[in-house]
């Protein structure tokens, strides 16, 4: 710190002329320096008191100056978190560190009047799993669209692990425009991740059941039950997830975890690594041991190598079997053909994380002190030439762990995530010792430490998982705070710290606590990449749909029509007014709501809501939404804008009025 | 700045002993000052690079040192803001302005769990205004509970505006307890703000309706509409509203706004302003001028003057009626006991905020340039002597207008709301010109303005709405950012700007973006004045009865009974394992599900969600919830822990299996 400070001394002195010499010790020129002011004494104190009350040590000063972003002010790169069981996305600018937005996906969210509106309704009720409405989900791994695998700001995919779905984001309004299910697994986990071009997003299965999730006993565990990795195609002209093409493969009934696709060299390959090649079951209540030992027996667990190009030509030639509508390949197949190979990987892995240039998988288990580096070419050429072990119980071939490494480093307890950055520097975060790793991948050498707070989990770094990382900086997502922030009761906020890795040594910047969600993965673009719109243009555009409403209403052509019971209400919204302003039906007619803001100025959003019919949109600039209900409740009830758009915005109202039935 | 940057340059040097000479500008000294280290001109170039890298001024570096909170250091400030129409509330940290807690409060929210359990789903299902599911609200006004005019740091009551509801959230461990319902009024306002001691939490009506919200024609406004002020009868020990202990006051068909309780000598008082008492109801679609302008014809509205100590004794006195299970007085009793005085107040007024010493009321006209300062002591005078100007078309006595105020001042366009610090200072936000507005209260003098980034709504203050404000902070909450944040698509966050007010001068210390709702009121409380609880002791107690729950299960008792085809299923949760971890039900049985989390550790939170359920909820430490569905569908369905709890984590795990009928 001390050669730090230095500089803060002299520059901060060098940038205001006179106060210079207020910093120097000779008495002369200190005396010079109290001309018209303080005196330099009496100057130090008072900084020296404001110092101590905020407790700031010199290391805090230069973090505070590293991180804080002045009003109208730029972040240079945006964090797309999962939101975990909260269902959304996390928008998070940094250095500031700031939560720009939350942009639901698979939870409902009335600010943004998603899931409150005909068109949002449907995006969320196709994406349902059976007779339970699903109004949730476990978002883990946001996945950017890359494009010769780097980030090309287009679009980000999200798993739900809860519900087997893959979501679909444009990043050109940040909206949730797609929810894939999954009706094969049981859950999902190794996903989304995409291909270094985003042909495919990648989504594996975790908890495995009988494919489909048909009933059969636990006894039929090994016989029945099963993984899938499925290559979800992405059509990038459409913006949407095409099932028709899309297929995957059955995989043997270990719980397969995290996964990452090759790039550069290994283009053309998947990686997902595996626990619980136990295959337990627990029985807890019947006092056998609970799955945590059970799937804690085996020093070694499976990473599945998967030739992705090679299945999709095997399903092109018609190999696959159709399940519930989806293409699969059967695991019989996948191991014969060479689709699936295995490598043995040390107890419980969890992460699994491509370097850069393509050449190695990094694994870490969660209860091995190491990092593991597998190496690419070796696992090509053991395949290529049929070098295996042995085969799992399954008929996959298996590679022999010591001809298919790199090597491994000792990192320290409990590692589970690691990313890079443009150094050739590894970062992997441990859990169990609440630190971050910084280890050389050239080298294989730990270079040094750094605690956080506490229990990380995933980490990430500035564009940390492409082929050109940028360095810069890295974001430990702590799973527990407990004594950094002030307390807001029992459920505790997650922690992201902001770590400056641009030194020689790693250095903490930053505590942000995350009280409205568990994120899990994140990745962090520059902001540049992106390129949102700042409103609709022209006027009457649905986002949902991607096009000009067919309802969409233009200014002076606001009518309502009238066909049997249906009521079509045609609505425009412009600072301060609804056109109409007053909706009269009868009690039992069906309401055909049609509005258009026609505002074409940016941020200038309004809202709509019909008091207690539950109709609530977000009208951004420029956009048409359609809301269908039913009249069933007589009386009065206003409707008003819910965004306060002007000063004369609690005058912007109106009422609907639903004449009693014999009226 | 100058001067202060001289501080910063010594202070920082005094710190660092050898940098000192660093600093100065003698080249001799200079050299001296290499030793060991980059050569101070290299250094000083080092650290103007990051400067200009990062654009700091040197207002900013302040601004960084008094916002900036290190890794451990706690907030003095926690901030309770409505979340608008996402139907939450968000708890944010001064000075650090970090967004700490999302409160769930109407909107349902899996992540805390809320709306996913049987107990959480009856709070909400209670709350229901009809037959359409209400899964989101509108908060408007925060008010914590105050002892003595004090925040007392012990519950917050939330308005919704959309559906008329008042919701309370107990601050032992930041949960929502209970929604209570406003039968009569189509949406309310005025609300939530606390009498001195928390006897009542008032809400007020917003746009009229027939009370109860029946049928009536806009021809009949006059005549049968009406709008409505409740006082909510509160219960401290039972920490819950008791709606057969509250009553209203039945008011004309204007549109009711803000109000305020009075304090210290107008303690007993309540004060309400109005706009649209040119009772306009729009017609746009037949060309009749909209409300906007309907509502904007009258030079002055009437600030609502109530007499609520009276009013008590009156319904106690058997003059209320009551209507949908609440007692109201009406209109006439109001108007001609006293209980309800008016008083005319400029052009469309907004806000309405009494002084701390409670002998004034401020109110800002959003099209009036002036903030009016009414005097309690001669409004108090003209109603005891009853002198009254005239009375309104509903024969309600009108004050006039000069008599009753002690004068204005002229502060800027679109005055909205005040808040007051502890030097007898009032700060008015000026929506129209987006700047904060410093007068002394005592002097009617404006003193100063500083711009804010854009558009400022409410406004708030260190206590600033209590008896004791604290000074220190202000913050202004403005509605739009535009070019504030890196872009996020049409809908753009909210921007909450952190103001020094501890010097002569205001100071902007930090920009904070909200994306996830928008925030209107919110109040800020100092940190050590709250005492949530860390976890439940002892284990079993189900925080939204307030009790040990009758389900609560011990670790060793877990267990699964049938009676008919109905399953009771009593299951624990520690790390890292369920037992029960495998249940077996056939297809139609009815599944309680009853699970307790016997950890006692700190931040040691689990989840448990069943796939495909729809089955999700949040166990803190010590907390049982319960969850009741049918399993109608068959199938293998696994079920895991959704908070990451420990390096097992994964692993904590189990499968509901639901055996097909006929199987």
């Amino acid at each position: 710190m001390k050669t730090w400070t230095r500089h803060v001394a002299l520059a901060i002195a060098v940038t205001c002329g006179i106060a210079i010499a207020a910093a120097c010790t000779n008495k002369a020129e200190q005396q010079a320096a109290t001309q018209g002011g303080t005196t330099a004494l009496g100057a130090s104190e008072d900084l020296k008191a404001l110092m101590a009350a905020r407790g700031l040590s010199e290391a805090d000063v230069e973090a505070a100056l590293k991180t804080y972003t002045p009003t109208g002010k730029k972040d240079e790169y945006l964090i797309f978190a999962s939101g975990g069981h909260s269902g959304q996305v996390l928008v998070i600018g940094v250095p500031s560190m700031r939560q720009l937005k939350t942009i639901a996906v698979f939870t409902p969210e009335p600010w943004q009047g998603y899931g409150y509106g005909d068109e949002s309704n449907k995006i969320l009720a196709g994406a349902m799993q059976g007779t339970h409405a699903l109004s949730w989900g476990d978002v883990h791994h946001p996945a950017l669209s890359e494009t010769g695998g780097d980030y090309d700001g287009q679009f980000l995919f999200v798993n739900d692990k809860a519900n087997g779905r893959i979501a679909v984001i444009d990043l050109a309004d940040f909206m949730t425009k797609q929810i894939v299910v999954d009706p094969l697994v049981g859950s999902n986990h190794g996903g989304a991740f995409v291909t270094p071009n985003t042909d495919y997003v990648i989504e594996g299965s975790q908890y495995p059941t009988p494919l489909g999730r048909d009933y059969a006993p636990l006894s039929d565990y090994q016989a029945k039950y099963r993984g899938l990795v499925m290559f979800w195609k992405f059509d990038r002209k459409k913006g949407r997830i095409v099932p028709e093409q899309s297929w995957g493969i059955e995989l043997p009934p270990y719980s397969q975890d995290l996964s990452d696709a090759g790039k550069l060299v290994s283009d053309g390959w998947a990686f997902l690594n595996s626990f619980n090649t136990e295959m337990a079951t627990g029985g807890t209540l019947q006092g056998k041991p609970a799955i945590e030992s059970g799937a804690s027996q085996n020093d070694m667990d499976y990473l599945h190598i998967i030739d992705w190009k090679k299945g999709e030509q095997l399903v092109a030639a018609g190999k696959a079997t159709t399940m519930k509508g989806l293409r699969v390949l059967p695991l019989q197949v996948a191991a014969d053909e060479g689709v699936l190979t295995f490598v043995g990987e040390p107890k419980s892995p969890h992460g699994c994380d491509v370097t850069p240039d393509g050449t190695a998988i990094v694994v870490a288990g969660k209860l091995d002190t190491h990092t593991t580096v597998y190496d690419f070419a070796k696992i090509k050429d053991l395949i290529a030439n049929k070098k295996f072990e042995s085969k799992d119980a399954f008929g996959v071939p298996v590679l022999a762990f010591k001809d298919a490494i790199r090597g491994q480093v000792e990192v320290g307890l409990g590692p589970l995530h690691t990313q890079y950055d443009d150094k050739g520097n590894a970062y992997t975060s441990l859990f169990l010792e609440s630190k971050v790793a910084k280890w050389s991948v050239k080298d294989l050498k730990l270079l040094e430490k750094i605690s956080v707070h506490y229990n990380i989990g995933h980490i990430l770094a500035a564009e940390g998982d492409t082929v050109s990382p940028d360095g810069k900086y890295v974001v430990a997502m702590n799973k527990m705070s407990i004594d950094r922030f002030t307390g807001v009761g029992p459920l505790y906020p997650q922690n992201f710290q902001l770590i400056d890795i641009s030194g020689d040594k790693m250095r903490m910047l930053y505590d942000l606590p995350i009280g409205d969600g568990e994120p899990h993965y994140a990745q962090m673009i520059r902001a540049d990449k992106l390129h949102p719109v700042k409103m609709y243009t022209p006027a009457g555009f649905n986002p949902y749909t991607g096009g000009r409403d067919p309802n969409a209403t233009e200014g002076g052509k606001e009518r309502i029509t009238r066909n049997g019971d249906q009521v079509d209400v045609y609505m425009t919204a412009v600072r301060s007014h609804f056109t109409p302003d007053q909706i009269e039906v009868n009690e039992g007619d069906t309401v055909n709501l049609h509005i258009t803001s026609i505002e074409q100025a940016e941020d200038q959003t309004h809202g709509f809501t019909i008091d207690m019919y539950n109709v609530n949109l977000s009208l951004e600039p420029g956009k048409s939404e359609n809301v269908t209900f039913k009249a069933d409740m007589p009386g009065v009830y206003p409707f008003y804008c819910t965004e306060f758009c002007s000063a004369l915005h609690l005058e912007m109202t109106g009422y609907l009025l639903v004449k009693p039935k014999g009226k």
